[in-house]
């Protein structure tokens, strides 16, 4: 039934390579502020996020009205598809599979741009093709999930602008754009105003490691869309600990820069490792790691005490392809240890 | 544009007597729990709930499998509707706005039955004769919010089986029922595993304070439907910290016990007391209170620090309808006293 990573529950794991949230952990500032938010839920939350909003907007240089927040990323992509209701949706393939979940919701057709193998899985320039007027809504993860790649700003503008052009509303999931190395360089976010059939979804899941707390939201400066999103979800979406982490992870900057320092260490490091194992690598510039291995090697991984994320049931990929995301120096030696205990029998 | 009690935000106000939690507040454990929580939200929640829902199942005697878990009991109203995406849904009016707001996303039609002044807003018989084929959901809050009247069960029976002859199917809302003085008397819960039609929803909200965690849960024995519903929501819906302090609260007897004694005091003073001064004042068996009086009563306590629940914006009242909390004794003299000082002049 569930197909995402993080399923340590039930399970015995030691280490969890699976999901792709920070590895330096959640910053006590952001586990006191939510403890402290915990302490006031006789309360309702404020329906309108007000401190959140003002301290986030300032963060991204925004207007205020251009955020919508939710119970993670995921509940902002169901507001979305339920605001727009399109009839066709399409995605790349492989990609995250709650756009294609919540399509379902509206009963939405899905088309699959599939991603080539012999390409690397990176989008490429047919994929303008598939953008016609028939399809009413576009998801683009940016890195993609779960190979790390990256559309550049120029070629974005070109996808933006071909679904301008067909009435398609874009919606760009940046969760994982903060853990490149120019994250500016990649992303929508100063064309939000000029577009008002662009959203870019944003969550502190993954920066500050706040998957437990869910706090996700959008960024979109289409007004009458923000209207039907906010009827399209309950009022109270967000809880108070989760307004209150937002708020005082936003000032953990020091903590943002040595991540990206470990990330990027780290990432050689194992991407390395793993082609010394023998295994095919490919270039996530993300938080994670993408590779092609024997079918098996999630199960042989388990039974020695780490979960690895299968790729098996995303669609567009075939069995034997992996995902685990970048951890601290130590956790990485362990598995490299783990995955060289396997490969060598 | 939000249409509910709580706008406590960006406003000051010394008491809240605009929202019906429980008045003695957050149990300590159950902040606790939830602080606990927040310190391990670098993990997703456990997309299953398990150790909530094995809790929860013992609690109610109910199968675990009969529980869908919620980002409040909101969240799963909106589940409900997108899982059965009815064409007509009915309710009494006035009620609960969120059940409105959720059919408007599957651009439900709604029909309400107009409840009576002359019959003090109770629900009649002629609400069985609403109840026709062409109907496909309908929504009962029982204890009704804002009345606060109870539907008691030999009525509900009979609504239950004139549902399930129809194929409607009734989502009953108990979210007020353990307020009651024998919630068993008014509950549907036994009936669950008769009637493939019927949900119950509920929440840890009010029962335990605990509005600002977001934990509600809905009980149906339907198996397709819970399916449904799951393929409606996201996975990750209940954070940890909620997840974490649902289990704390289901502890917390001598703490329901206690507050129901406060209660049942309480809420006699406070009638007692809003009749002497000169309100109408409704029968609520709830932990609110419905009365009527001058129109411009919420402006009048907001300008002396109190703010309450200005009921003029629920379909099917005129304004002049006010509901407030039961809260402390101390509390509840400073509202009698700044009511008197309105009255008063």
């Amino acid at each position: 039934m569930h197909n995402h990573g993080g399923e340590i529950y039930g399970h015995h794991y030691r280490l969890d390579y699976s999901v792709n949230v920070n590895c330096m952990g959640t910053p006590a500032s952001v586990i006191e502020a939510a403890a402290k938010g915990a302490a006031l839920s006789a309360q309702y939350p404020d329906v309108n996020c007000r401190e959140l909003r003002s301290v986030l907007a300032s963060f991204l240089h925004v207007k205020e009205d251009w955020i919508v927040f939710g119970n993670g990323a995921a509940d902002v992509i169901f507001s979305a598809i339920l605001a727009e209701k399109p009839k066709k949706v399409l995605v790349p393939a492989p990609t995250f599979a709650e756009y294609e979940q919540a399509a379902g919701v509206v009963d939405a057709r899905m088309e699959y741009y599939i991603l080539k193998e012999e390409n690397d899985f990176r989008l490429d320039e047919g994929f303008l093709d598939a953008l016609t007027p028939d399809v009413d809504m576009v998801f683009l993860c940016n890195p993609n999930n779960p190979t790390g790649h990256v559309v550049e700003k120029k070629d974005l503008l070109v996808i933006l602008e071909r679904c301008r052009q067909n009435g398609i509303f874009l919606v760009v999931d940046e969760c994982f754009n903060e853990f490149l190395e120019d994250p500016k360089a990649c992303s929508l976010l100063e064309e939000l105003e000029q577009y008002d059939n662009l959203m870019i979804l944003k969550a502190f899941t993954k920066t500050y490691a706040m998957a437990g707390l869910r706090l996700g939201y959008g960024l979109c400066a289409n007004r009458s869309f923000m209207e039907k999103m906010a009827e399209c979800s309950q009022p109270w979406s967000v809880s108070i600990p989760a307004q209150f982490a937002g708020v005082a992870a936003l000032k953990e900057t020091e903590y943002v820069a040595e991540s990206m320092k470990l990330l990027r260490r780290e990432s050689i490091f194992l991407k390395e490792e793993l082609k010394r194992l023998g295994f095919q690598v490919y270039d996530s510039r993300a938080n994670y790691i993408f590779f092609k291995a024997a079918p098996d090697l999630k199960q042989a991984c388990g039974e020695r005490g780490i979960l690895i994320r299968d790729c098996s049931n995303y669609k567009g990929l075939a069995p034997g392809y992996f995902r685990i995301c970048v951890k601290k120096h130590e956790e990485n030696l362990e598995l490299v240890r783990v995955l060289e205990e396997i490969v060598n029998g």
